[in-house]
């Protein structure tokens, strides 16, 4: 049996982590993967041919929820490009991913328990960025529940809300893929998450510890990121969103009309494409 | 006849009329009908697929004004958010639009009588909204006057400007519908509203009362929202605007130009592409 | 033999030369040619057709720096425009380079002794631009060089950052146009100047008087603007371009990677591709 003594001290030294900088160094890898292969095949030519937008792109992901926060705060938008260290140090990991002689920093970077190591500091990384940026807008907007929701999102999973922006800059136009209408694992969690710190920061719901809260969360997130990366399980949140669907967001009533005026033309083509949407989904 | 005293109270009456909640309301109703009719007939199978980028999309259009304002004023974009009532009713309202069984509260919204009167309350709401900006901006601004103009114009007509991203975030994407290509009554008449206030609140040229100014321009939105909806006149602009672009923005010198030198081919066809473009104006 | 005295003494009129208002005309001149440029054989119907747009695109280009430096240094978006005399005088040069009877204005400032001044002109508002810009910066983020940096680039030729978003004004969407996927002259000057003025201010590695700096950056501006209007040479920073893409940014190790694992086939397609970007780069 653990002893919860032991576990709170855990939890404890958890909370205290220092980030800077092995935890940014993961960050920025996992960040310049994301990029390679949102390129795919074109990544090395690409970088030849445009190693600013390259580099431009780079930092937006990396910097994503920092932007982000920036302008949903009223903060300067270059906030993030203060810290000339973290700058340093995200341009010197993208020179290495892109640039090594024979690709050899991203193929070790590619390499399963590299990998696993990588993804899971990251995870760490992006619990502690939600609970900063919550932190933060709470010091800012004390009472608005809201921008602190959005501002521990945004921080956890910027990435993923300026891909359409960081596409555009390498020339690539996607207006489909705004995060919201396929949310990705990381988005949903990152929503958790958020929600989760701004209840215990703001209300008495949650009686655990804190430190027991935040590494909690810790855990989620490292164990399902290792869950996709060696099990293939890449959303555990459907079965409920079906659920929550089916109850708040029309399914049950359809249903009901459907029963009820099935025979009229517009019900049933309506609810052939909710079932198909459901397919697709 | 009307008596000028109670007149001038009932115009005082207007400008100290209370907004929240029923306005809001009314307000936040018309922009989901908006989203709603942008959808077409994909509207509930979109709301039960995508239900968060459904909501966010409505949240744009119904903040719209207050995100813009709060960019182009340098205050935090989350501003509309800090009032987390005014999301709270917003969501409300947007449940209850695109969830509620059998679609029964967009029905309603949709049957004339009830669509006039929350129709009127949107136009009372926006004029509001229009002399809020132009005062808010006026604070931290006194003396730019082109801050005061498009706060106020931004405040009255913000979905118009935001479409283009409110559309991106359905996943729509539409780079020719920017407002000012085709500008809709709304904005001519927020545009106009603007003015007005700017003048009346930074020169001695409207020697009106303050309040029959404003009573002035409520009648004016409403009295051309109801022509629109009753008698399908959807424009009365028109007339003026060609007046303007003829004397002002080339119409008489371009058929001077066309009859000195009618015989050169480009000028030509320039002529001949004005022409087409007033036609098909 | 030029008196060194005499030199810096000049150097030093130009570092105080007064900006308003002929410099500014000269700037707002060439916005307009850019826009008329932009638009082709359509820009008299555009014009035409819609003044308003015109009018937004017109500002946005005369005034982009502005906008870009405000956002990104948390400055209210529409801060340009707090400058009520500066927007009237780009309205009325507007004006004069749209609606001129039988298009004097235009056909005047193409025509090629007045072009040279006013591009001359330009190209020493626009030092004066990234020189202000640098300062601004340095004022309120006095340690975050990469923001002064930035913000002197954007100062500088803010129009090709934003001509993205300023065609979208007009209707126009072309995605693969962001400036830094191939970026064009001004850029790279602006990006050579704002480099130097940061090192002139923040290390002592710039030994020569200021005033000095200054009017070398002025005379490489002009130099190569005027180059590239009379004598056609577009980009003299190519051949440094191509050994720095060569040294570091993998073309030394590319090629060694080739000569070792040529046979090998995706090694292969990599090379073919990259040589064909060279190519039509």
């Amino acid at each position: 049996m653990i002893d919860p003594e032991a576990f709170l001290d855990l939890a404890n030294q958890v909370t205290k982590l220092k980030m800077w900088p092995y935890f940014d160094i993961a960050h920025c890898v996992m960040c310049c993967l994301a990029v390679r292969e949102d390129l795919g095949s074109g990544s090395i030519p690409f970088s030849r041919k445009h190693p600013i937008a390259c580099w431009l792109s780079t930092m937006m992901v990396v910097f994503a929820g920092g932007f982000l926060a920036s302008l949903f705060l009223g903060e300067p938008l270059l906030t993030p490009f203060r810290n000339t260290q973290a700058v340093l140090l995200a341009t010197a990991v993208w020179y290495a991913m892109f640039y090594s002689p024979f690709d050899v920093v991203y193929k070790l970077s590619k390499f399963l328990p590299v990998k696993i190591v990588i993804a899971a500091m990251k995870e760490v990384y992006r619990c502690k960025k939600v609970y900063d940026g919550v932190n933060h807008a709470a010091k800012l907007f004390p009472n608005a529940w809201m921008i602190l929701f959005i501002t521990g999102l945004v921080k956890g999973n910027g990435a993923g809300f300026i891909k359409i922006l960081e596409r555009l800059i390498r020339g690539v136009w996607t207006p489909t893929a705004f995060e919201f209408l396929q949310p990705s694992f990381p988005t949903k969690a990152c929503i958790v998450a958020s929600i989760i710190f701004v209840l215990d920061k703001k209300t008495e719901l949650i009686s655990a510890p804190h430190a027991l809260v935040y590494f909690g969360i810790v855990i989620f997130f490292v164990y399902f990121k290792l869950s996709s990366l060696l099990l293939g399980i890449h959303d555990p949140f459907i079965p409920f969103e079906n659920l929550c669907c089916a109850v708040f967001f029309g399914g049950i009533w359809d249903s009901m009309q459907r029963a009820v005026g099935g025979g009229s033309k517009s019900a049933d083509s309506t609810a052939k494409n909710e079932t198909r949407a459901t397919v697709s989904h």
